[in-house]
């Protein structure tokens, strides 16, 4: 009898894995959370805040790991106690993440993904929370309905779906009324967006413009509710708020 | 035939009814709001952030309202389409708003209340969510935790329930350990506190010290994620952060 030779599992690029932190944005604001970061993205948003998991550039610094390298890893820094592991990128859609969530949510853990929706993935409908993320026009990218849907089709409604939408201007705000109308079933996000992200590794020493960033907050909120848009929640990235563009909180 | 003599309906004591503005606490955070302060207390937190709607003092400035005035209000604001009404003080579950609830809710507008659980309401049953607010250690008030009973029996498990525990201190985090394990099930919203709050009428010219409570806040996350305490949200003052101690916002 030959030996059964492994079969050759395919592996997940990770960025960075960090926290628990608490979540900075969208639905789960406040609440504490491991993030995984995944390396590699099919867009290329002109105020992208995370190239350092975007730009092939860094691409050195992502590391192949198992599932299960993975999984060890959080429940290292989560002491082993079941909480919010949120799939960030990047585009972690890319990754093979099926097997992780399953190995996690056999523990207990639960498991949020973020993705602009341009690629499905079976696995969807595992998670506990899937936030989609249109780009709106300021990103200087397309966004692909038909693809949007296949990442709807692929929940088949068993995770919570919100639908987040970053407003840079006019234009965006616009972009997330049609989106919005498009979906309104979903659970509604908008985030004024930062201006000042931080530009790969120098992540840390590019200094943030918290009043612009007010400014634009303050802008949204009073504009959603002098259009009566009362279905939106209105969140900042509550960790730029705290920490500025540091890495890893 | 006499005419009927119409009862004398009880009057509702509004300090300020504003909005819509985003709100900026709790289970609600980002959600558009019309915000109804009611006037009066039975609590003196030595922090008391909405002074103007506690200390008799300002008593002058509170409005007795009957319940259709207060909603005609609410509707002129909003422009007549149905939000998310926060019901505020003070403590607002010493007014008589079970009718406003009932008046809103025929119109389709829903109610968000919160209260330090002191005072029970059979109309906390017909609310839409119930947050409450028992006040820790550096409040300088004692929890009947008898009375915080009463008004969960009273909301009868048919609103949402939120535990929300402002946190200044070492002291004030206990308390809010032993609340949150008295109570597993309420979601449950940490929020640390300002200690450099608005002072009555005055609010405005009260200088927010943001650094101070940036710095509470990112303590207050550090140490929840170290304690491995994974159910608690945490969450600012978001109202603060955009706008300072501005009234009205």
């Amino acid at each position: 009898m030959t030996a059964q030779i492994p079969q050759t599992e395919e592996k997940i690029r990770v960025s960075e894995i960090f926290g628990p932190t608490i979540q900075g944005e969208g639905a789960l604001i406040g609440q504490p959370t491991v993030f995984v970061r995944t390396g590699g993205c099919d867009y290329r948003c002109t105020w992208c805040d995370t190239l350092h998991a975007v730009d092939s550039q860094y691409r050195e610094t992502w590391t192949p790991m198992t599932a299960e390298a993975v999984f060890a890893e959080i429940k290292k820094l989560s002491g082993g106690e079941p909480l919010m592991v949120s799939l960030s990128g990047g585009n972690p859609a890319i990754q093979p993440l099926g097997p992780l969530i399953e190995i996690g949510k056999n523990k207990g853990y639960r498991f949020a993904l973020e993705t602009q929706g341009t690629i499905a993935q079976a696995w969807f409908a595992h998670l506990n929370i899937l936030t989609l993320s249109p780009k709106p026009p300021s990103s200087e990218m397309k966004t692909d309905w038909a693809k949007f849907e296949e990442c709807l089709a692929a929940a088949n409604g068993k995770p919570q779906i919100a639908l987040k939408i970053v407003i840079f201007d006019q234009q965006d705000y616009d972009y997330a009324r049609q989106a919005a109308q498009r979906y309104p079933t979903l659970s509604l996000y908008l985030q004024p967006g930062n201006h000042t992200p931080p530009s790969g590794q120098n992540s840390e020493q590019h200094i943030v413009d918290m009043e612009g960033i007010n400014a634009r907050l303050r802008w949204l909120a009073e504009k959603v509710t002098a259009d009566q848009w009362y279905e939106a929640t209105v969140l900042p990235q509550l960790h730029v708020l705290i920490w500025g563009n540091r890495r890893g909180v």
